[in-house]
């Protein structure tokens, strides 16, 4: 069995201290070390090493009556800056965030889903994070870093997208084609593990430990992490819920299987169930999937009754597809996140709160939440900012001698 | 989140090193240092606890050229006797273990699925214990604890039946009853839990840290491992896959849903399919289960047609619905248990391989292994037996002062 090493330790608790300023804010290394539980010594460690790499800084000082000055940290927010990129069938959507995290600009690039060739897809992702540096007024020299999310199976540490269906990609080095025209680090991931790793850190994970995070969007899938892990798979390809089965044999599903939950809860999926409905109705007019669900949202506020019963359906859909979920894996949370999500949670999340006790095990039922994310923009983009973060810290602390850090310009 | 306290840490690093000696066969301590990643100076302590305790003996003496000389170190099989049950529906099934987990007795009783009353099932386990120990010669006095797995939801801690729906148990205080008529302390937990230790510690777990225990009986259900660590969920309700659908709207299942797995792989459901393809075969004479199961396997042995359907769409619903767990887990490994896939592995197996492309994710088909299991015995005794013994040396190290351990009687 895989060991960790020393190394996979100093780079774990390095991040368990990042984490807890984050949930904490400001904090005296004694907070750390209680909330982290790490030991007093090793918490001073990490600081020292964070202060002198110029991660953190002393936000205040405490004066105690008859102790030592309590010095209260916390990150630096200009030490850097950290773009995080989620890129999907239809759009790329970059986001530039200081150190802690904060958004500082945002630029959007929409995708023709009929075009395949990685070299478009460089081109977007590179014009939306051009888009994003404007908007926020950064220098592009002070990038640490870029994650970006791609759909599909992703390789991270080869940085290559091992298969992306709706492209027909196989084994793309996405990594290196991205650092041949952005001058800074890449890291790539998948959707599902960004959504995660943002609701660990800015979500429900504040609450839980162990959650499935339910993304809704063209594809559809489930981010889990257990016990304060990201379960990741052998390959990375842990997660991937939109490819099980609802119904043995029912709808053809674009991965080749039929009745995957993909086929019901996509975006297509939810125009083939109106269409079953009311195959003449309006809505259908719309080819772009986001209009189309922008469309139903709308509908459904008007009251029509085809779209009331599509959202009636959906739900059943999805509080089966969730039943599923928490039997098999009794987690005490699940998160709704992704842009469908977004659009339609006020028709599908009471709904799907009524129906989950016909599918739930009556043991894993009692304490279960259902809840659309509360990660503000885009948790896609935060959560690959966040890996980018991790990635940055980790070379950091391994890679450069003390003394070495460059002073970062002030922005203009 | 929950932290873990410096006590589970001291308790995690004993059973590593236990489950290290089990592995390796007897070790030295650098050898233990090496397989565990624990430092010298730790696995040092817990040998030097262990041997006070008992529990190790030093097998032999190496003398190296101008080293010191190495004390190789083994588990001590006759420091007492561990029980471990599996009860289920129709039997119980009680084996007992030396301390190296090595078979000393077994015994069985047969279950009337009918009766549901506890005084009945807790008069079946003493029954079956009491056969164990006689076959094993074993003194009632050097037993240091029974562990019971029971069907349903287990509440391990509270020593609880919170759910059993086969005997429509409710918050069943089974630890309790047993204890008042067993003079040692019990375990109980639930039979996905068992199979899973039993697979890490004796089967693929040797191999592989992340897995799905497949378990084909009455009922059906996983028991999963990642990274090394059992999945338990938050109420100790994980694995219940035998409750994820296999067909919305499908199959009546016993829990109320229609169309679980369980509808369609648990004996009743095989027996289901059967009906379906020919409602005169005479294999559906058989009333009880196990019968059935073994009728089934003896007419593929003779060639049947009706049975050879049988087995080829309970393989694709097996398949089906394994690409699910697979999908979502992305585990490198399922292990088939259970006396269903005992009795019919032979076509299950090879079946379930040729059909398993057609449902897994291709990202996550590599290198796939399903197999079956490889562990000696009755998986779920054994497993019982494994948590029994961790209980019983977490008692142990955090109780008793050194020094004090009974001197055991040899067995006359």
């Amino acid at each position: 069995m895989a060991r960790r090493t020393a190394r996979d330790l100093r780079s774990e608790n390095r991040f368990e201290v990042l984490h807890a300023l984050f949930e904490l804010g400001p904090s005296t290394r004694q907070e750390l070390a209680r909330h982290t539980g790490l030991s007093p010594a090793t918490v001073a460690t990490i600081v020292t090493e964070f202060l002198s790499e110029g991660v953190l800084r002393v936000a205040t000082v405490e004066n105690n009556t008859g102790g030592r000055p309590q010095e209260r940290l916390t990150i630096d927010p200009e030490r850097g800056r950290i773009v995080g990129v989620d890129v999907a069938e239809t759009y790329v959507d970059a986001t530039v965030y200081d150190l802690e995290l904060g958004v500082l600009g945002h630029g959007e690039v929409a995708l023709d889903e009929h075009e395949n060739d990685p070299s478009y897809v460089v081109d977007g992702i590179v014009r939306a994070i051009e888009a994003a540096v404007a908007d926020g007024g950064v220098q592009q020299k002070r990038i640490l870093g870029v994650g970006v999310s791609m759909p599909g199976h992703v390789h991270p540490d080869a940085g290559v997208s091992v298969f992306a269906p709706n492209w027909d990609w196989h084994d793309v080095r996405i990594e290196e084609l991205l650092e041949k025209v952005l001058p800074v680090p890449v890291y790539v991931d998948n959707p599902l593990k960004a959504v995660v790793l943002s609701e660990m850190w800015f979500g429900v994970g504040r609450v839980v430990d162990s959650m499935a995070v339910v993304n809704l969007g063209t594809g559809v899938g489930a981010g889990i992490a257990i016990d304060g892990s990201l379960m990741r798979g052998a390959t990375n390809n842990a997660g991937e819920w939109g490819h099980t089965l609802l119904r043995l044999d029912g709808r053809p599903c674009r991965c080749g299987r039929r009745g995957c939950v993909e086929a019901y809860l996509g975006a297509p999926g939810l125009r083939t169930t109106l269409a079953e409905i009311d195959p003449d109705h309006p809505t259908l007019a719309q080819s772009r999937q986001r209009d189309f669900v922008e469309a139903v949202a709308l509908g459904l506020d008007a009251g029509d009754p085809a779209l009331k019963e599509l959202a009636l359906r959906t739900s059943r859909y999805l509080a089966a597809a969730l039943g599923d979920l928490v039997n098999l894996l009794n987690i005490p949370s699940v998160t709704l996140t992704g842009w469908t999500s977004t659009a339609l949670a006020r028709w599908l999340v009471p709904a799907v709160r009524a129906e989950l006790p016909d599918h739930v095990m009556p043991g894993s039922l009692q304490g279960l939440t259902v809840e659309p994310s509360q990660v503000p923009g885009n948790a896609v983009a935060l959560g690959m900012a966040a890996f980018t973060l991790q990635r940055f810290l980790t070379r950091l602390g391994l890679g450069s001698p003390a003394g070495t850090r460059p002073r970062p310009d002030p922005e203009p």
